[in-house]
């Protein structure tokens, strides 16, 4: 056990308790963004632990991801198939301000944690869940998954190259996109029952205020024009591959070593100025690209030129002409140019966090979003152990005696790193 | 003018008023987000309007886009540039709980509206600011553009199909993700401010609370593993196309008709399954496919035995077939799709709403998250004419004159529908 739960974060929702009854991605990601910002997280971890645990590149077996995962977490082992750990865990209920969870519907109430018995120990307690398809309709009880929730959602069918250029499939957008969204929308979801309820005094019969996010709606609030426009037009978006869709030039164009740079000259003073860097001035006053509506119809060809211009030179080259011409263009990053941008290291905008069971500094992104002059980085420890902190909340919430501790400990209801 | 300010917003943030310097996406996203939840958005809009009234499709010269992307806001018009505007927002600014901008660094200031501008009016006041590059370092006055904060933040290099299948480049992910994720952030930053001030007395000096949301930042904070392998172990992640990264098989496969559908089999009893339906049984046991690090070493092999049976047989047989056997499967929905879906029918998940101005319904996805059994909808008007509750609000809140809001109006100041 580290000294974490000595730590204290810092921010604007301190003094905020949040119980986690979360894995994978969805409810986990909620809570990372609340305790960067200084709530206190409680998650309730099965013995076998989230199987993000398992997820990605491990280092000496464990996840590297988890470090940042599940930072400024206290992990709190729970076998809540043992009735024990049910009435610890409502116990703890009883202490905090928010619950959130992403199981499949219908599971909470298995183990005797549906809203009834939430709201017998906190009444008008607030309740966010998490799920695929929602708590209602047909599809509730199905499992997720973020690759057909992203896909029901509407964004994967956006995310590929148009048919008349590829047969290729569309791609993931390479995250679990619909979780991390889902996750935001829980965060906000929360905060605002929080708000509802301020300064309220709830009766003692108050039923829980539930927050449902459903994965698949998180993702169709993303879709800008494409319902209104199928409604009204019955037009169909279709992907539009490297290129904004009614905007041109702006898309991502070859270079001599095969990398690509992204290029926006989409008003005309930039094209007009992308043009004279190309010495193509002629095309300035040309009618296939005298204004925008004329350039998108004339996209292939305008696309052309430029390609054929940017695919005999070599990135840092054109790079360098094009910003000294003020022609809004960048690099693809990866992670190393992330790590290696000044604008980020100016911001601090990643992070090098002692893991203490990694035995060394790991990379992660910091808390957004930043609130002016106070603890930047608002990473107080990394990714716990399964049961870190079991001991410390539970004889510090719940005053748990020496001997009920070891009790349950011996009985295999709790558990502890 | 519509009746639209007698409409009332219900939802957990009812009596929340905020006042939006927002245009384009980002801080505009954050206050639909916050408008579907019951808060009084008021939007400052020049008399020009907000670019994406001129975004997408039209309809009437309105964008069908619009209707959904400024529902529930009250839009007063004022000119900025004359000082006798600027006293009239600092007099709204007075009235509101937060204030959200997305001008380019330093803008606001520029309007006289700065940080020390607001807080002589409000002191503490909550000033969300939404940025390509966040409000420090190098970078910060740069203009922001989605795209290319997109493509630092790191999310584009994942959007794209593998050196070894294709030399096409990595694709947009079809909507202005940067800006919208920018914008959940800004409304969770919004709101842990409110959380932080909650039942706090502010003296007067109490300087503006800067909530500081960079766009860059924010597509970063969704990379799961990426920054931590890359620290620890040097390892760049690549795009996998259609592919999920650690897990096989789970890919879009292509159909007879040529369109995709998503399998998600990767567990060893769901890639069992796919077997026995795809009458494959004696690829169950074949070493090369035995448990999901086999499968994940010969991806192409597994990949090519699914493409060669779902290439043969039409998307809706292939469908029905692998629902029956319980294995993840979909569709990739478009806009079609998700209207005609029963589960977000179901669940109102598509709402129509009707616009006077463009005098019929538009589908708008619903408000997201629900907030059980209230307001369903959460749609009180779609978004508004410019100026369009100029009058209403002026003269509600500031309680200005028939004879003063005549003299503004005729002298530029302020505008109204």
């Amino acid at each position: 056990m580290t000294d974490a739960t000595e730590a204290h974060q810092t921010g604007p929702l301190t003094g905020l308790r949040i119980v986690e009854f979360g894995h994978f991605i969805a409810a986990p990601f909620a809570t990372r963004v609340l305790g960067d910002l200084g709530a206190e997280i409680i998650k309730i971890e099965p013995p076998s632990g989230d199987p993000v645990r398992s997820w990605g590149e491990q280092l000496d077996g464990k996840s590297l991801w988890w470090s940042s995962h599940a930072r400024n977490k206290k992990s709190v082992c729970l076998n809540l198939k043992d009735p024990a750990a049910r009435e610890i865990a409502l116990g703890l209920v009883a202490k905090c301000d928010a619950v959130i969870e992403n199981f499949r519907p219908g599971q909470m109430e298995k183990f005797g944690l549906g809203p009834d018995d939430l709201a017998s120990v906190k009444p008008g307690c607030i309740l966010v869940r998490i799920s695929g398809f929602g708590q209602t309709g047909p599809r509730a009880m199905e499992p997720s998954f973020g690759m057909i929730g992203e896909a029901l959602g509407g964004i994967r069918h956006l995310t590929g190259h148009p048919p008349d250029v590829s047969d290729l499939p569309p791609v993931r957008t390479g995250v679990s996109l619909g979780d991390t969204v889902a996750g935001l929308y829980g965060a906000i979801g929360l905060l605002a029952a929080l708000h509802e309820q301020k300064g309220l005094t709830l009766p003692q019969d108050t039923p829980v205020r539930i927050v449902d996010v459903a994965l698949t709606e998180s993702v169709l609030s993303l879709l800008e024009g494409v319902l209104p426009e199928y409604g009204a037009l019955g037009k169909i978006r279709r992907p539009e591959g490297a290129r904004l869709p009614a905007a041109a030039p702006s898309s991502a164009y070859a270079c001599a070593d095969g990398s690509f740079i992204l290029i926006g000259a989409n008003s005309d003073p930039l094209f007009a100025q992308l043009m004279r860097v190309m010495a193509r001035d002629a095309l300035i006053d040309d009618p296939r690209f005298i204004d925008n509506p004329s350039r998108v119809a004339n996209i292939d060809a305008i696309d052309d030129e430029i390609s054929s211009w940017t695919k005999s030179r070599e990135p840092e080259a054109l790079l360098a002409e094009l910003q000294a011409a003020g022609i809004p263009s960048s690099k693809i990053y990866t992670a190393a140019d992330i790590v290696a941008d000044p604008q980020y290291q100016a911001r601090g905008a990643v992070q090098a966090v002692r893991d203490p069971v990694l035995g060394q500094d790991i990379l992660q992104p910091a808390p957004v979003p930043r609130f002016h002059g106070e603890n930047p980085e608002g990473i107080a420890w990394p990714g716990p152990a399964i049961g870190e902190h079991t001991e410390p909340v539970l004889k510090g919430l719940l005053n748990l005696s020496d001997e009920d501790y070891r009790h349950l400990k011996d009985s295999g209801t709790i558990g502890s790193a």
